[in-house]
């Protein structure tokens, strides 16, 4: 077995809340991340893929396939979105760096699986303080 | 002359338009960054200020100082806002990171020059791939 | 399971040696680090924990008691100290990057737990060439 | 089990290609990387190794020691070099990014383990964009 | 006046040396930078430029088009290329940093001036330990 | 002219006090850096210099000979060390970084003006969020 990543970037605006709560119970929940003016991040993700090593390219996987995978599936989804309003695969989903990773994971399972390898992890930069990782629903 | 320079970081939603413009003309010279949803950064500032060095501290200016007046005047107007609608010194300007720099400096010149030192250059990252450098308008 | 990860950082003076052993034999051990006048480091501490993600928040754990966490147990007690001499968990321990990662396990492991979630490692590093990874005494 | 990792750079000029296959099938395939005039890269390498902490020393394994390893077994045969005509250990591979680590690993593997710890995993960045892990061929 | 700057990659292959001069001199000089077999860097270039704020657009000057200039004007040019032998601006000068920088300076000199805005300086880093920086022939 | 830089790295131990202030007069000055029990850093050095091209090398200055003398007259002094106790340069002063600076200055002018380039300036990072740069007493 063998790994490669690919990073990759965007940026969105976005929001942490709850519809049922107030402002004031989404503030003190979420902080300054509840302002409902939204605020944005330049996120930062790695994206894993697992196999073995072809002898015929001495590839895992050919990263440009894995790169416009990620691009299509993900970058043009979220690229200077609103991931609240505009992002489908976030549509019901609060808005946290744990969920957006798990909604990544769902986008990229399948097309990576077809081209040959298996996602082992998406990993989610959300500040340079703080970043999730996400080895699917199994693990 | 020394100069010394403080590293700070905030995260802010905007969005790149003029009000008399229609979305499609917007979206021609914006491209991206007219989002009407809002999009979001995180924005790295460098602080740069000069003056000599005292001899009874060694300081140019006290780091705590220049923190401190930072933060009161930029990091806590902009840190989790959206620029366009909650940022009072942004309030007539479109929000591109040449603006942005730019009301920065006018936040920050005069706090600095009351501590004693000068203010020499805002150094703005918008993303790791562009950022600007104001060195004040008579420069 | 979803892992998080929070990055902090730390100053601290310490020194490498044993005090039964003379500076000869130390140097040779230890060799630049074994300096009687101590020498420092900047260190970068990454802690992960790992848990279920709340349906109601969206977090594994609240990433400001996190940050609390790691600032009260860890931060406070180590930053701009002389690790050797001052901080109370390294007291009887050899100040290796090492037994520091091991120091600040013990330190975060029960804090961690009370909170909802499990402490999954911690990784110290004392360089941007060296850096250490600690999954806890089970592992 | 504690894992200390370190990490060093070198730079190489490669090519990839199948000898067998003419320019344009090689151009299919490996894109601007198949360059008959070859190209090249600032390779990071992150090598981490596992063991026990020592109680006489704080240490898995001398850093130094480890640094030693590295640079006479890979940097020595690698930096400044073209990995497909001068680097024995990659004569009869596809100089592609998995199949150095593969290498790495191989000249790694016994030294390590002679000097009292395990090698756990060679981490390869090729660009800031692209990086490969590699845990031996046992896992 | 405000100053932008670019950041861009590219990696290429290279060699340092003089053809009047034997292997022996060569290496003597220029080190394993000399070796026949070629080597090659990431290269990381910041283009910076400068001009007035535009209040129609709040730009100096449009990141897509200076981007758009670099890409065509000298990354085409030289990624994945071997600057000795492949591009045409880089002929009849030694490989080093230095006159690649004067190169890559002289491509961008007049684009830049028909966009409206003034080229300010190139910064090429060559490893992580080593750039230039140049300012044109004025400076 | 063209500008070329140096990166180096040392770690060293320091205290910021006054010996004719008590700890309370030093702790309301200096803060955490004047714990008498000393603390560290990593410190990042850039050391630029400048000089035009040779038509014969393609250098300012060959890199290794810049090198050399950054090792020997600045790393080999600082590195490991106690600045207040035991680095000859830093004796007389305290110990900020705006003094390192200038200290660092002192030990390079004359050995890079006898290599046939200028020193330009010297950059000291103590920690990711504060720097100093000092283009010397002239300036």
């Amino acid at each position: 077995m063998m790994y490669i990543t690919r990073r990759e970037t965007f940026n969105a605006a976005h929001r942490l809340f709850r519809e049922e709560w107030d402002d004031a119970k989404n503030l003190e929940v979420f902080g300054k991340c509840s302002n409902p003016n939204w605020h944005g991040h330049n996120y930062v993700l790695f994206v894993t893929v697992k196999g073995h090593v072809s002898g015929e390219t001495g590839f895992v996987m050919n990263l440009k396939e894995l790169s416009h995978i990620i691009k299509t599936r993900v970058i043009d989804e979220l690229d200077h979105k609103n991931m609240n309003v505009e992002v489908s695969f976030m549509r019901d989903r609060l808005a946290s760096t744990e969920n957006l990773a798990i909604g990544i994971w769902e986008q990229l399972e399948q097309p990576v699986r077809a081209s040959g390898a298996l996602l082992h992890c998406v990993r989610l930069e959300e500040t340079e303080k703080n970043h999730v990782t996400y080895y699917g629903p199994d693990q």
